[in-house]
């Protein structure tokens, strides 16, 4: 296996952990909780914001894979630093089942959920930046790229990736003030990067 | 790696975790437990539940992974919309685990074994219909497909798939009425799947 | 990638969960256990079934996926029937981590210790049954065996996992009776695997 | 997939299952502890042993993954022993979230902080021990290098992992003493073998 291979096997695997591992904050209903709905189907209808936060943190972190996975079309090489960055940004990816658990335990109580919402927004402005610090430290001076590697793509990639932590930060910003519309920013930031070609 | 290589394993990991995940929902009986049941042997035998559970939820994970296998046999290629339907698709398998763990603890409870039964058909039907969108995306007008494909299998497998959604919806309307001869259902359809060659 | 090498990775997942997933059933004394244990440090001692346990779970789960490498060195191909005994062999293998858990909770109580290895070494009895389904499935009559193959190595490694299924069943006899030494049992079969150069 | 390949991504998934493990023991604190603490974000504010924990935990594993692909530059051949060295040596990587969620639990009570240390800096030995132990096997006599290995290479690193035991001991006796000297003494070996450039 070539160097870059190892790595990106490693990423993918703590990204499928990750998105995988956040269907352990949905829980079972209990008895008494099933009694108090009324039945087990209306008890599961209660669970919404644990499926509202389990759907957003699966899209978060496939999105963040496939951006990943990108950075690896022109990546070819690595080095000690790029390693190093590497698990930064893996530990906030790697953190997202936590803010996400918040969120679904704390969407519900109005008293609480700005802060939930500023949580899950704080680790989105981590993850931008550390993303962007690996890109900009992988292609700066076509430091780690491949010879040929086409740098008009690799210019409009990173201008884009750019646009990500000024965006989650007003997301941020709006979760102090309007947690709902910064839940909103969040899945209009996820809508965006899913259909690109809508955008241009 | 070509392209599709690193999709398949990453999804290879969402597989292994939430197939592996399953037995975090048998939990070890606890002292109250043991001495209700006059024993541990008769505790763990109390837990049947929990273990019809788990081979059902190992045998659908398992199934699904084999199906999903087959599809990377004639696509080679991926795109933006692929990638995104794979994510949707994981998102159901990755969720497996849930309505595992609420089938095992509500099964017992006659009152509350329909509705159990119900979410796990719902699931069942929501994996069927992202297969198939993944599927018919990849092969309509031959858009992922390899060049030499054998467009005679690629019929034959899709209509095998078409089976998959109204054959899940007929067992998740069964599920409001009979929930044991839904659940019969469920393993009469694995069984199906597992020995094809018999259903020739 | 060639057919077995997806399903061989596929498996690694599985062993890799499972083997790691073990962790979890150590659970982290309770500041009241602290107390009663007078002190951090004793309560640790004192959760030495939990590391028995880690241990030769870890050991287990090791050597079968080491046992597991070394089909994939003679059988290159696979087929549908295969691909069941398989996902029935991880089913017993990402099972282990219940066991596990069941044997540190149970075996400091002596009316329970008996049932807990049982429950262990009839897992162990299914590993093994499972594993020798799937080898003789692919060796009988050289099905899934590369043309090249070494018939007279594949012949001792057979003749060896033969011996599996009856020895942890004398061990599965013993532990109704004799709980400690059917666990030293385990220990034993472990060694000898592990150490074969010495067992010549 | 040459030997040494499928036994570098069994390990690799070990590492990165452990690594996004650590932070199932960050816990969503409690409405009590919310309404204790006077605000959700005060109550996460009061989560910092747990995210010191996960952080140290997080760089832990990440390095030591990263040695274990340098391992892995040099050696293309496996044998038994290694094999079992190898499981060794994940056992203690597996391990890693134990005494990770002791310390986020014990780490702000006084009388118990030492020994939470205490049994992460002794499983930071037992790691650097079989870490070792691994090399050694691989490189005494050339035994698993590649013909062509760059012995001087060999030689330089042998040295500097031979220096983890004695540093880890040191910490593990500082531990019994003085706790936050001891945990100031793993940040800054996390640190210097993270910035190697700037120590020579």
């Amino acid at each position: 296996m070539c160097e870059s291979d190892r790595l990106e096997t490693f990423c993918d695997g703590v990204f499928a952990i990750a998105i995988t591992l956040l269907v352990l904050e949905i829980r079972v209903p209990t008895a008494e909780r099933v009694h108090a709905a009324g039945g087990l189907l209306h008890a599961l209808a209660g669970l919404w914001p644990s499926y509202l936060g389990y759907v957003l943190g699966f899209l978060t972190i496939g999105i963040m894979w496939a951006n990943h996975h990108a950075i690896f079309q022109y990546v070819r090489r690595t080095d000690r630093y790029f390693l190093l960055v590497n698990v930064l940004f893996l530990l906030t990816i790697a953190f997202v089942p936590f803010p996400t658990a918040v969120l679904a335990e704390y969407l519900p109580e109005p008293a609480e959920r700005g802060d939930a919402v500023v949580l899950y927004s704080a680790t989105m402005v981590a993850m931008a930046l550390t993303f962007n610090a690996l890109w900009w430290y992988a292609v700066r001076g076509g430091r780690l790229l491949e010879p040929d590697a086409d740098l008009h793509a690799v210019r409009t990639i990173g201008r884009r990736y750019l646009m990500g932590p000024p965006a989650y930060g007003v997301v941020l910003v709006l979760a102090f003030f309007a947690p709902w519309a910064a839940l909103a920013g969040h899945a209009l930031l996820a809508l965006l990067y899913l259909l690109p070609e809508r955008g241009r």
